[in-house]
């Protein structure tokens, strides 16, 4: 799996290569991130990347010369390659998963007011990680990296993902950790136990409650399994969910 | 406007205050980031700020101990204080102008399995960025920050704002720049007319229907005026979204 990112802050990347998890992932033979500056493909004189927008309005514009000569120099046959911008697919945990599966991701960070629209026709596509605006598409290109990264083989132990949030339509259940009693506030009972189907249960429900107060959305939409709809509904299991 | 961040990988916000549009705003007296690695209040003699979940699992959890103190110790009256974690409230242009408008703003940013649950008893709340999984809170951070610094005052032109994606419920409209012909792909003719309301009118169309096409979501809740029903009914006004 790798991954290219073109962008014209490429140091804006240094410290994403550098920490913990990423690192050690990109240590791998089978992860690799790329990271080039478009600017070193513009073929204007004074190394300009953009200009003023037709119609007149606020901001700069992203050429179609230097993105697009540097997509065809970057580019192979197994490519896909995606603009990090506002109006493309939002990214959610089954998309991540859908990109991890290709072999080489190319993504496009913009800056100014934006690409050039003609742009679109170089590429597989767009994707936004949200409703909100950015400086820039090298921190939401950093996202997408790190979350497919995260998933890419061997980079995190197969059964640490199977709890976690989104990966089966609920938010996860409430951790707890050393010691029992932190200023006033206890462990629930359970979770010392050492009952493995009643500790099993209470993470069950409040996963499924917590999903239900927090996000109805993903609450509504999920097909409850017997198990779930015997959890949620059975009183004798506590839940601490208000 | 300033922002906290707790973090056990403080180095992962080198480059994010050095580059561009970050890096000139952090040179405004009224924008200022602080960031402040929380394994420097654990008591433990280790300097371990985790350890593993009651009831058992995979990972580990962050205890309370460093962050509280930690918290208490860069918290003034005026503190709103969030942790970045996905049962968080989900980030959207919205929540982050209501954000911009504290004085100080605290992130907190978790890694390995997630946050000890208690730790919300000492915090105003937790923000998601999106429906997916990253290996730690600092993108996240990242995202919140440079999304608030953006529209906090004087760091980008007030009426730079007013066409983006998501500030009026529509993704914005297409830009093209020079030149007009690129390999074969024209400018839409209405943008060198130099007929103001006729530009007007066609970006506003090209807003609503992109919005349509990609996020129905948008679309479907926004309250439209006269004038927008109007361009988005007039057939004589061009559309070139497919």
């Amino acid at each position: 799996m790798k991954i290219t990112i073109l962008t014209l802050f490429p140091e804006m990347f240094d410290g994403f290569k550098t920490t913990s998890i990423i690192k050690r992932a990109l240590e791998k033979d089978n992860i690799e991130l790329e990271v080039v500056n478009f600017r070193d493909y513009t073929t204007d004189r004074h190394q300009k990347v953009d200009d003023t927008p037709y119609g007149g309005g606020n901001g700069m514009v992203l050429s179609c010369q230097p993105i697009v000569d540097c997509l065809k120099s970057v580019k192979s046959y197994n490519s896909k390659t995606y603009l990090m911008a506002p109006t493309g697919v939002c990214l959610n945990q089954k998309l991540v998963r859908q990109l991890a599966e290709n072999e080489h991701i190319i993504l496009v960070c913009g800056h100014y007011e934006g690409f050039d629209h003609r742009i679109n026709n170089y590429v597989d596509g767009a994707i936004s990680i949200g409703d909100y605006i950015l400086t820039g598409g090298e921190l939401a290109a950093q996202i997408v990296s790190d979350a497919i990264f995260r998933v890419s083989d061997g980079v995190i132990a197969e059964n640490s993902h199977l709890d976690e949030s989104f990966e089966n339509d609920f938010l996860e259940y409430p951790h707890y950790t050393k010691p029992f009693e932190y200023d006033g506030h206890k462990v629930p009972e359970v979770l010392i136990s050492g009952h493995h189907l009643n500790i099993s249960n209470y993470r069950l429900k409040q996963s499924m409650l917590i999903t239900k107060k927090y996000r109805k959305d993903l609450f509504e939409r999920h097909n409850f399994t017997k198990r779930e709809l015997k959890v949620l509904n059975d009183e004798k299991i506590f839940a601490d969910i208000d």
